[in-house]
């Protein structure tokens, strides 16, 4: 039996999306600068009118993503960024792997803090059909592992209605939405998360 | 056979969250004038730090949440806008629901256009694990169909990866991302909808 060589993360459609706002009539030069000033090796980015699209490694896009919203809440001004993780759906609307190709394995990135101050909100999504080795699909049963690790991290805060609360450096908050998405990824093919984090606002002051 | 009454939306967790920008010195201002404009009537609604969240029938949510989304985009500057809806989780972190208690048939609402330009990127997340009626789990399926009401109404302008990219009437763009959600919701219990909003962008001038 001829086994395949193993998919790189493009291939997978390992990627991400992040809306960046910025708060300020200078909004233009805040969110230029952070995105000349994020570290994009190893990524394939598109910005676009309503997101930028990052294409790459797990450990790139965190990096990236991580640095670009700190870049931005260094400006002092109030910043909300709603993130996409997505991986196992290349293509558009017809995924280019076939459901059940099976999931592609990848370890949780390090990143160091930012000393940016962030809250979040995180909800994280198995959509994953497919029974293996005799495991039937259970979506929430993947939603609390993944929480489960957001508390040993230190960011867990609350659960709300759809969403999981997250508080924390921005790397860290960044990183425990991504952890999840990882690590329900180990075994289910088509994952995404999304975490929208809000930077400097007034009202959580 | 005793039948049990039907669910309200409520306790159905029917809902939605907005994260709402504008690029603007005076978002404060242009924020509560849009939240104080939009008719909440038959919602409950909790503001928080990063979002505000909305509870109660879609046709209310629907009418609210272009009622808030038009309100801000008119002040002319550029603003964003992150829509997560909900259905068939109600709780926190657990379901109050169990899986597989069955979905909650709604109507599409109907809403009035409101005269400002939106450009979006819609996901679609069909969450369930339960085959009924011998119609096995296919969250691909579900999507296409949604993606179809889409092209009929005229806001699909292509298919991204991860998204679908809407444009048209604020109205409309919601009213698509709402629409796909509640179609799948007429034969799957958990279903989620996320469409980020652009309005007044520069880059899409």
């Amino acid at each position: 039996m001829t086994q395949s060589p193993p998919l790189s993360p493009a291939e997978f459609g390992v990627g991400a999306r992040i809306t960046l706002s910025a708060m300020s009539d200078d909004y233009v030069r805040i969110l230029l600068d952070a995105l000349s000033s994020a570290d994009a090796t190893g990524l394939d980015v598109q910005t676009g009118a309503v997101s930028t699209f990052a294409a790459g490694g797990e450990a790139d896009l965190v990096r990236y993503l991580v640095q670009l919203v700190a870049a931005a809440g260094r400006s002092g001004v109030h910043v909300s960024a709603s993130i996409h993780f997505s991986r196992g759906c290349p293509g558009e609307v017809v995924c280019d792997l076939p459901g059940g190709a099976g999931p592609l394995a990848a370890d949780i990135p390090e990143v160091p803090p930012t000393g940016v101050s962030a809250i979040g909100e995180w909800a994280l999504y198995p959509l994953d059909d497919t029974a293996r080795a005799g495991v039937e699909p259970d979506h929430m049963r993947d939603i609390y592992a993944a929480i489960d690790f957001a508390r040993e991290l230190g960011t867990f805060e609350a659960s709300e209605h759809f969403v999981t609360r997250l508080s924390g450096d921005v790397a860290d908050v960044i990183r425990t939405a991504a952890a999840g998405w990882i690590l329900v990824g180990r075994t289910v093919q088509h994952v995404t998360s999304h975490v929208t984090l809000s930077i400097n606002s007034p009202t959580s002051r």
